[in-house]
């Protein structure tokens, strides 16, 4: 399962990144390629200072080796080895009328001392964060996630949106990061579904990612926008950074296990902006953005 | 003691907004006073588009009640009652000539259910952040927080200045976020030192700020500077970011004791960037710069 899952990556990478490349028109992705001293290594690719895209990474990596403390103590297990593979995408267009995507598929493998696999997880998700608020949008990113999931189990939509709106909650402003997606993780063997159909599953949803967010961008990417919505996104993606460096467990992991820091840190926005006490005018379209992100709704 | 300190730091406040305006000649500090429901609260002053500082605040707050959960974890209690006062700063100037400073002095109590004392402490330091580096700078702002230790014991310079290269260390990056000055914590009464004792060597570096940051303001204020050099500073005023963020115990334990949140994220700069990868030019000041902060040095 991990050789297919990592092939898998490696080619969702290929695809995303090939078709983000042809949206913006301009700028190519760069590519570092890097090693894990304690085994295995990953391949970063950035866009930077695109016609479309100001900043985004689409990464993968595999890793393995003995399991760092930090993941010793988050698993509760005294010792043992593991193995995760993962594509990361952030996405932070220069337009504020185009919104800034997050996705996330991995697979995890955890081995006792024999090297037999004691358990083996998939997880992820894709997450929508807006600065201005089209309802179509939201309809169509969420639909497009639904439609993945449909395939699989009916339930599933209901549950991993509704995991999604809890997990990208910065608790400290009592807000949602975002208008939020998919997220599921520890997706292990079941009565219904082997690791087989976690594998169909996740493929599919990472497969549907470029329906589901490339069209939003070509509908926006070209709108004007003035100087004030340009500082409402820059104020809007100082919460991204508050997410991402005191909430996310992604990061802090990352961080917490030595991992290679410039590939995680890559989902930073570009150009950010903080004041103090900053408050969008009431009945602005600003105003309404906020009202949805302190009460997640339902968009189909 | 704690009537005592609070009136203090309530004064100190004004001494030292009163003479930051004066510096800025063109922006005030616009004060917030609140209160915390559960006991006590602050008072917030922020100043921002300053002609000298971009933003920046210098708040007071007294708060008291019942421990949080996240206090009791923290000193290991089951229950239990505190006072904290505290006078906190952090200003990040406009011209990248000028560095970034904060300090913090506070006052802690806890109770036992009758109502006792059974410990209390001082605690705090102050740090500068340049984004290049004046040599002379560097030493006068040391050389005043050594005087003002001198006056108390020999051998607090030397243990508050490493403590501060050790606390304001951002180990995500291997690197320190400034180049430091004082950082002391848990001064309960010794054999050497009684409460009174911790008052007076507290008050001596807290009325020894302004002389030490205000002279090195007033000597770059008016330094020239180009875009590649605000690019810089806004750069590194990301690691600020990532350091409040991620490691700062202040920052952390206001956000998840609930507290005011606009006064604790006031610390955070106004402008920032983050690239992918940024590498200062062989041999610049900006690698200067990184040297230094990869190996802290003693300046005096």
């Amino acid at each position: 399962m991990k050789e297919k899952f990592y092939k898998y990556i490696q080619n969702l990478q290929d695809t995303i990144t090939a078709k983000l490349e042809d949206v913006d028109g301009k700028a190519t992705f760069k590519e570092d390629v890097w090693e894990r001293p304690e085994g295995g290594g990953g391949r970063t690719r950035v866009i930077e200072n695109g016609a479309v895209f100001e900043k985004g990474g689409v990464n993968i990596s595999g890793v393995h080796g003995a399991l760092p403390d930090a993941m010793k103590k988050y698993f509760g297990v005294e010792e043992g080895d593991f193995f995760a593979c993962g594509l990361s995408l952030v996405l932070h267009p220069n337009n504020p009328m185009v919104p800034t995507v997050h996705a996330n598929w991995r697979y995890f493998e955890m081995y006792d001392k024999l090297g037999n696999i004691v358990n083996s997880w998939f997880g992820g998700g894709q997450d929508l964060t807006p600065y201005y608020l089209f309802d179509e949008d939201a309809k169509h990113f969420h639909a497009t996630c639904k439609e993945a999931c449909d395939r699989h189990d009916d339930g599933f939509h209901i549950k991993y949106k509704k995991q999604c709106d809890t997990y990208f909650w910065n608790t400290h402003r009592n807000e949602a990061r975002g208008i939020g997606g998919l997220f599921f993780d520890r997706c292990s063997e079941t009565e219904d579904m082997n690791m087989q159909n976690w594998f169909d599953f996740v493929t599919e949803v990472g497969n549907s990612f470029l329906q589901g967010y490339v069209p939003i961008v070509e509908k926006r990417k070209e709108l004007e926008y003035t100087r004030e919505q340009r500082n409402w996104q820059e104020v809007r993606r100082g919460r991204y950074v508050e997410f991402n460096l005191i909430h996310d467990k992604g990061t802090l992991f990352g961080i917490k296990t030595n991992g290679r820091i410039e590939s995680i840190l890559m989902s930073l926005p570009p150009h950010v902006q903080w004041h103090y006490n900053h408050q969008p005018e009431k009945g602005s379209e600003e105003a309404r953005l906020l009202e949805v992100l302190k009460n997640p709704k339902e968009w189909i």
